[in-house]
């Protein structure tokens, strides 16, 4: 196998994601000295591109229009754009990437494209779909920092023609740039909580803010509700679009979070001391058993 | 006037809030060598006075049945317990403070309070309601903090028979310990707005973790959902009073809420693309226009 120094790995998009994956490899990966590696990027966008160079993140980078030629040098790919873009990149491209190629992608949203998977694919490249849990409410490359990805999830979604090799390659590279816990599941599981934990926080976060009476609001707050909206400084494009390509299992989440909700609202209505003190002693436990399976985990 | 490293402070209940405001005290009011203040706690367990004693935090510990001593000492009281226990023991110890004593409380909720006030105060102390928006998931002095103040905000809900001195010097107080911001409003409006910003919060953060399938779903989790919920972590008894004892307000808050986040749905539901990303855009901007005042003020 390859080591991971002495690979070239590419990067299709170097915004948030694909510059903070790019500073992280470059920093934890590549950053000794006898290290044959190369990170290469194309954008769509120069800026990104020559920010990256000017800082030794990316050793060249390609215009959109000159992918194929970067593409034919990576013995790695990553796929850093919004997920139909994703599909439509792998079909455009099909035939460049370098044979025997690992590509992987981080797209919030799987079904769609897994069920188109195997129609834009070429075969002599091993697709290996992951979603690193990380990111910021700032955008572009401008904002990416290697760092983020220190003790967070990183999720797999194997296929059966992956072979062991690559898959073993992907997860020392994850592990190597910071996650802490790698997740194997299929893309359907991936999908459903994946809108319970990211997509419905988000929703949750903007109505929120919607329901705010003004903008000045914050200086009666103590924490909490800047906690609960901070991811309300949406990137609205991209979540539209992940709303929406999730759409079911997204409404199913919304609807079940309602119930909870009605009922803690029943309770208070009634002024039920007794069942709304047995709610929230219910949801404490819960929610101390999340963190404790979480420190568990990490340890 | 005199000065606050000259007062005699006295907290009842030495729980989380008192034991932080205690610790914030010693540490940035009387930590200087010719301070000739002094603090003094009540608690009906015994078990805080002994650790802040140890941990020189405080000069002296009086059992609850020994308040009325602590109280005739005290230049400034801070009384920290729960919202009905606050207004019982003002009424219950009505004739014990000192003459002149500057009384203060912590209760996160006030209208039952200021509606009852002028039926349990004596006359010859100066009670000002205030709120220092601050806290933490975690209960009691064993996790109190002198600094979990810092930068946070103070609400200060002044009656018409405080003196311009007495507020003068509760506004030097809380600026001392930390907070950066001080609000002065009436006990109405702090009830409609802190229904807003930290009793829906705590409503919706519970509701989000009642509605998670199992507790092992932050294996999911890249950051969004774990800071929803951190809150959950909820101390039920005291939160049950909160929500209750300020229903009205919190209900229409959470009718509100419900309403934006079925908008967001219906957008959802209908496929709205553009709909969906103007709501979000939206959304965006009054959130960051949110951060952009709190810094301006900070600053």
């Amino acid at each position: 196998m390859n080591e991971l120094k002495n690979l070239t790995y590419g990067f299709v998009g170097l915004g948030l994601m694909g510059g903070s994956l790019a500073k992280a490899i470059r920093e934890y990966v590549l950053a000794v000295t006898d290290t044959h590696g190369k990170i290469y990027a194309c954008d769509a966008d120069m800026a990104p591109l020559e920010l990256a160079l000017k800082e030794k993140i990316i050793d060249k980078g390609f215009e959109r229009g000159d992918a194929d030629d970067m593409l034919l040098q990576c013995d790695f790919v990553y796929i850093c754009l919004y997920p139909h873009a994703t599909l439509k990149f792998l079909q455009e491209h099909r035939n460049s990437f370098k044979r025997g190629a690992v590509v992987t992608d981080i797209s919030g949203v799987k079904t769609f494209i897994m069920e188109n998977i195997d129609t834009v694919l070429a075969d002599n490249i091993d697709f290996i779909p992951g979603h690193p849990m990380a990111g910021s409410e700032r955008e572009g490359y401008i904002h990416s920092s290697g760092t983020i990805f220190n003790g967070r999830n990183y999720i797999l979604m194997p296929r059966e023609s992956n072979t062991s090799e690559h898959l073993e390659m992907m997860k020392n590279l994850v592990t190597a740039i910071g996650f802490s816990r790698i997740i194997e599941t299929d893309y359907k599981t991936h999908d459903h909580k994946i809108a319970f934990t990211s997509q419905l926080c988000h929703v949750i976060a903007s109505a929120l803010v919607d329901s705010a009476e003004d903008d000045r609001i914050t200086a009666f707050g103590g924490g909490s509700y800047e906690d609960l909206t901070r991811i309300a400084m949406i990137n609205a494009p991209l979540w539209a679009e992940l709303f929406l390509a999730n759409k079911k299992e997204l409404l199913e989440h919304i609807c079940a979070f309602e119930e909870k909700l009605d009922r803690i609202k029943s309770e208070i209505s009634a002024d039920d001391n007794v069942g709304l003190r047995e709610t929230l002693e219910r949801v404490r436990t819960k929610r101390i058993n999340m963190a404790c399976i979480d420190t568990v985990i990490k340890d």
